[in-house]
């Protein structure tokens, strides 16, 4: 990609970023900033020569022609978020179809991603049209792409969880006149539980346990702990592990969210796209929850472009990272992906 | 003892535990409630033919004749308290004196005995009189004595403790998208100090450690814990001991305060006049704090009688319960063991 397109991408986003002042990108779901970067992208889509419009649950999509292929992602934000998460794959997209100049596409930014993906979900459910084929590319949010010293990764699907608040009950007491052999510690029953939520990840390749919450009552210096809560997210990229991890952690009949897989043949585009350009896209799972999962749940043929995150892959923070050569690369294969699945769409399966 | 006596012994302890209403006993520091319980004894040491008086700290004393003995406990409580702790010390004391028509002696209250011994710290600091001989009676507050099936106890000492807070520090992530061996998560590294914890005290016979408060942050469910502080309330009957147990916790150079050894004089007539009325008194080390240690640091030869707690030891709280029968007993045996001390106390040490 050309020096100038890299530094809109980066100016656009820093824009966007800016929004509501403070501390990172704070643009919650249907707050007015999330819709002051809904008009700012509006504008640039407009630019791009995209014919703006929205859907029932107020996603933003810039269409061209006979729309079959979308790509897009998220303009929310957590709180204090990171200035890729979501925002990178609105305006690479848009970056992309400025580009691909009579390539008929779409480029959409989802509303709410961060609580529950609510505007991909509302266009599932009838809130909007829907695109045959879904392509999103996504800072990767983790230290994988960055150890295997890759640039792009290639989304193999979306794991899937569990959670569940867990309660460990023990008996209260004195600190100082209740002896080790009386205890009924409801804190050291959960240190054993939290151990093996480790130890049970750990064991099987692709999972993810944690233990995020934790709460003591009644929380004295000198009060044996009478009681305990927790939470625990399991994460495993199929439905055979996802089944051993929660059977190991006594979980086994919770409800869960199941795994996603992407679209072979997006999978293959994306690789084929990357390997024509001169990278090795390395296959992996997504351990966070994105639009292109829930598309991909709805049955429409999906996938992930990853760019690498640096710094350790923190996400959902101000320290979020990704450069600009990775991200100039990654503009150039998605519009390479696009512009193939916009062709082969339109002959193969429309 | 006679059943009058105990009877007035109950009925006089539940007269402080309603004070304030609510729910248990709510007696707080140098609070009108503390007062009121104050005023009550006042009454209660005057029927006893007590001379009433306060030292500068509000310390109660009920004084008869040239009084070397003294007895007695506090009256403040902790929120929620229960019926027996410091209370019972202090109206057994004036049951006792009543008894003791003629005998010198003197029944105190001590202020503010829940938050570090504010009164009896006041008074070895020169607020007020200080005794030749100090007996406290105290229930238990843990489950020795019912585990031994033993009505009454004599204490040893006071055992040391230190306490102190830990940090741990860690890495907060995504908890979908760090891989385990990727991670650096506060909560499994302090999960691991909180057994450390329970199996250095569990190996060191008489001493006891707690992690009573822990708090993770950022506390997200899908957020890797970043950092956790905790508390830890570690204790041993004697310095070795003590010792070791903070060198396997490393915080051997942490400041402490040291045991306290009861007097053996004191524990010897506790004891011998315990098996005159038939009681084989158990000893035990105290694992809590009590006036009786603070006396005896400042250097009067101190003693303490304990009573069986019922319900696993359940202390702080309105389940608290001790029997009449053992309650009874214990009033007999502080009676004979103060009259004695008072004797050998005129004739041998003053």
């Amino acid at each position: 990609m050309s020096g100038p397109g890299v530094d809109r991408v980066f100016e656009r986003l820093e824009r966007l970023y800016a929004i509501g002042g403070g501390l990172g990108a704070n643009r919650p779901e249907y707050s007015p900033e999330e819709d002051e970067a809904h008009e700012l992208a509006a504008a640039w889509m407009e630019e791009a020569g995209l014919e703006v419009s929205r859907d029932g649950a107020g996603n933003l999509l810039g269409v061209r022609g006979e729309a079959r292929v979308w790509t897009g992602s998220h303009l929310d934000s957590v709180p204090s978020g990171g200035r890729f998460d979501g925002a990178l794959g609105v305006v690479a997209g848009i970056e992309a179809a400025e580009r691909l100049a009579g390539t008929p596409l779409a480029v959409v930014a989802f509303r709410g991603e961060e609580v529950g993906c609510l505007g991909s979900r509302a266009c599932c459910g009838g809130a909007g049209p829907l695109p045959a084929v879904f392509v999103e590319l996504h800072v990767e949010q983790g230290p994988r792409l960055e150890q295997a010293g890759a640039a792009l990764g290639v989304a193999t699907g979306i794991v899937g969880y569990a959670r569940r608040e867990v309660r460990f009950e023990g008996r209260a007491g004195h600190a100082g006149t209740t002896p080790m052999d009386a205890r009924e510690d409801a804190l050291c029953a959960a240190a054993e539980f939290v151990l093996r939520v480790r130890r049970a990840a750990g064991g099987i390749e692709g999972a993810v346990a944690t233990v995020g919450r934790l709460e003591v009552e009644p929380g004295g210096v000198n009060v044996i702990p009478g009681g305990v809560t927790l939470t625990v997210d399991a994460r495993a990229p199929d439905e055979e592990r996802l089944d051993r991890l929660l059977a190991a952690l006594d979980l086994a009949r919770e409800p869960r969210t199941p795994p996603v897989a992407f679209d072979e043949g997006v999978r293959r585009a994306l690789a084929e796209e990357a390997a024509r350009l001169g990278v090795e896209a390395v296959e992996l799972p997504s351990g966070a929850g994105h639009d292109a999962g829930i598309l991909a749940a709805a049955g429409v043929a999906s996938g992930m472009l990853f760019v690498r995150s640096l710094a350790g892959g923190i996400s959902h923070h101000p320290d979020e990272e990704s450069s600009p050569e990775d991200i100039a690369l990654a503009v150039d294969v998605l519009a390479a992906t696009l512009n193939r699945l916009a062709s082969s769409t339109r002959i193969d399966r429309v």
